[in-house]
């Protein structure tokens, strides 16, 4: 029988013939920790008495979520991050000032195809867009991960996804994926592998597959992966100087569940409070006032996005009841828009630009929400409270229809814009 | 007899023959409040049952501490300073975008010679640089003033500081102004106003002037001020369409205090913590290891600053040790130094910008210390704890010696970068 991408990686990093269903302990290639989760590994690393990490070649340490520190906790956690750094060895470590984690490690040559990535991040599963297995682990199990190199997994099942058809202007990656996530439920792929295929797929950019599999988690999935190709390879290569271990799904691979999309008469999606598959066409909630606009996360803060908002708001005022917040996923992110002015028409059209961080997306800093309020967010998540007052509300959208939404003070349909 | 600039503006201000040490009530020509006072002044007018502010067109409202809302109580700080703006009808509302209140009410044209200016912020001794009468008051009294466009004020003794000479390449005002700190002490000039003189000062631009009379606070003093020349009407007429009052001292006023500086050989200064007036040259701390520089604040934090900051960097790279944060104080320093490339310098050396606000100043977020932790910082106050752990330790300086420093991982003489 044949094997489906993530059967194929977790045999190849265990050993073992993995099957769906299986128990298996794999090999980890990279593993992840940040500013939050990092602080508590290290803890449970000196509970369990391990005095040394497996590999310091293999772990990244990245400060993402309070940075720059915005509070004394926030200031000693990395503290304690920056002292484990020196005092482990760590090779690759990334201050304040690098980005989002999601965003850094395919930037910096930490993704390739078949690798087994490990993050104490739910939103690991990004990676996935690259080849790799990757998945979003607690910090107690890296601390396992960080004392062995190694951890269990059960096999998933996959939920293989074809995207077929053509996408219309002004409809994009992450209005597929809301379509997707609204088609499957928020537990519809619950430990699962979703693997994404179709032309519609191969046409996207890796930005574009990155906001696909991004939000696998949201669908309860474990990863979400899209099989390499050239655009892969060449991303890889240029990133990691290697092309990696590229498998692609057996034509005879088993999937627990099929779903098919044709995009070709797709409306722009938004996510409505309170859960990421509470999706609609942009159409039925037009008309809505809101009072905030964040465009960034690891879900859609990197180049293509930002150059997207930049010609919706090209020569237009973000609307005067409105903040529009800007989050460049990258200090590179950031160094690209710097220097060919996409930032300066966001800024000029009224954006308050921040430094590459998680900003306002979980609540902790750089546009939190009070009582009531409503925003548009580029993000993954609108769990009541996620952005701030557990009664203000999340709606989540594409970078054109948050801009197009800036705009107008209310959310809006951002074709006519473009 | 003669009368000092205070004397006037004062005796104009209240119809009064005003002379220091008598109690007057003026008549108050712009009222400010940010983020932070502005929610207590509009509770306090409520327990006064007052309904309707005075006059509308002279409230400026302002956020510049907690922007973007970094916690669920800012924005809804926020949200209380917006419907109160709507309900009152003020005329003068800058949202979260704008900057820092010490930078925008110049540059919105709301400083202007000869006006009495009162701002629930210390540092309103700030406007003084355009010879205005401007002081911080506490949230109370500006209930008091909002009620009633009027406020008591003991006219104040004036001290005369006169700065000759010519300043050295690599000294600023902000070396000067350290120095004056120094000399006159943390207590030496209590609820004096500080005039200015001397052809130093005359060279100055606006934008150092500014920096000079930020700091009188720091000595005690009810404001600082400088006498409107040539440069101090074209910045006004530009900015607020009118030459305002201009006032000069007489030549037969009475001082109750002088110091004379020749700053022709002054060396860079370094306040060392625990206080602005613990001041020596940066001789006497070069090679101290520090772990961030802030270039930025209503102190240091305006176009002029940053341009010798990217002068500095140009070409450098930060040391791997320092987070070297950015912020420019307003919304229009933000965008010339992004237009003209000195953001972009400044971001290929490694610095980190954040968009306009008071930042980590306050210890509010955007770069709070950890326990242990050394910071260059161009701002005005070092006190136990001011940005973060009380165990933190504050270095204020130029932006040139904080560009350096950032460099160098260690406080660093500028003079060699430039």
């Amino acid at each position: 029988m044949g094997k489906t991408m993530a059967e194929k990686i977790l045999s190849r990093a265990s050993g073992e013939d993995a099957e769906a269903g299986d128990i298996v302990v794999a090999n980890i290639d990279v593993a992840m920790v940040h500013d939050i989760t990092g602080p508590i590994t290290v803890q449970r690393l000196e509970e369990m008495g391990v005095e040394r990490v497996w590999d310091p070649s293999k772990i990244v340490v990245l400060f993402d979520h309070q940075v720059p520190a915005d509070s004394v906790e926030a200031a000693e956690n990395h503290k304690i991050m920056r002292e484990f750094v020196e005092e482990q060895g760590i090779e690759h470590f990334y201050d304040v000032r690098e980005g989002v984690c999601h965003q850094v490690l395919p930037e910096k040559g930490h993704v390739r195809p078949g690798d087994v990535i490990v993050g104490a991040d739910s939103h690991t599963c990004t990676h996935g867009a690259l080849g790799a297995f990757a998945t979003g682990i607690g910090s107690t199990d890296m601390a396992a991960v960080f004392a062995t190199g190694k951890l269990w997994f059960r096999v998933p099942e996959t939920y293989r996804v074809e995207i077929t058809g053509e996408l219309p202007e002004g409809v994009y990656a992450k209005d597929v994926v809301l379509k997707v996530t609204g088609e499957i439920g928020a537990d519809g792929a619950t430990y699962m592998a979703i693997e994404y295929h179709g032309e519609v797929v191969r046409e996207m950019s890796v930005s574009d597959r990155m906001c696909l599999c991004n939000m696998a988690i949201e669908m309860g999935a474990k990863t979400g992966m899209v099989p390499p190709d050239e655009k892969t390879l060449e991303y890889v290569k240029k990133r990691a100087g290697t092309e990696g271990r590229p498998v692609e799904p057996d034509p005879d691979a088993r999937y627990e569940a099929e779903l098919t999309l044709d995009v070709s008469d797709l409306e722009p999606q938004v996510a409505k409070p309170f859960s990421p598959d509470n999706v609609v066409p942009v159409g039925e909630v037009e008309g809505i006032a809101i009072d905030q606009v964040f465009i960034g996360s690891c879900t859609n803060g990197r180049y293509e996005d930002l150059k997207v908002a930049a010609e919706v708001l090209e020569g237009e005022e973000v609307h005067d009841d409105v903040r529009l917040i800007v989050i460049p996923a990258s200090r590179e992110v950031y160094h690209r828009t710097l220097k060919d002015g996409v930032l300066e028409v966001l800024h000029e059209a009224g954006a308050l630009i921040c430094p590459p961080n998680c900003g306002p997306c979980l609540g902790g800093h750089m546009g939190v929400l009070a009582e009531g309020e409503r925003c548009v967010a580029t993000s993954n998540r609108n769990f009541p409270g996620r952005m701030g007052h557990r009664e203000s509300e999340v709606y989540l959208a594409s970078p054109a229809t948050a801009a197009a939404s800036a705009i107008e003070g209310e959310i809006t349909d951002p074709r006519p814009y473009l």
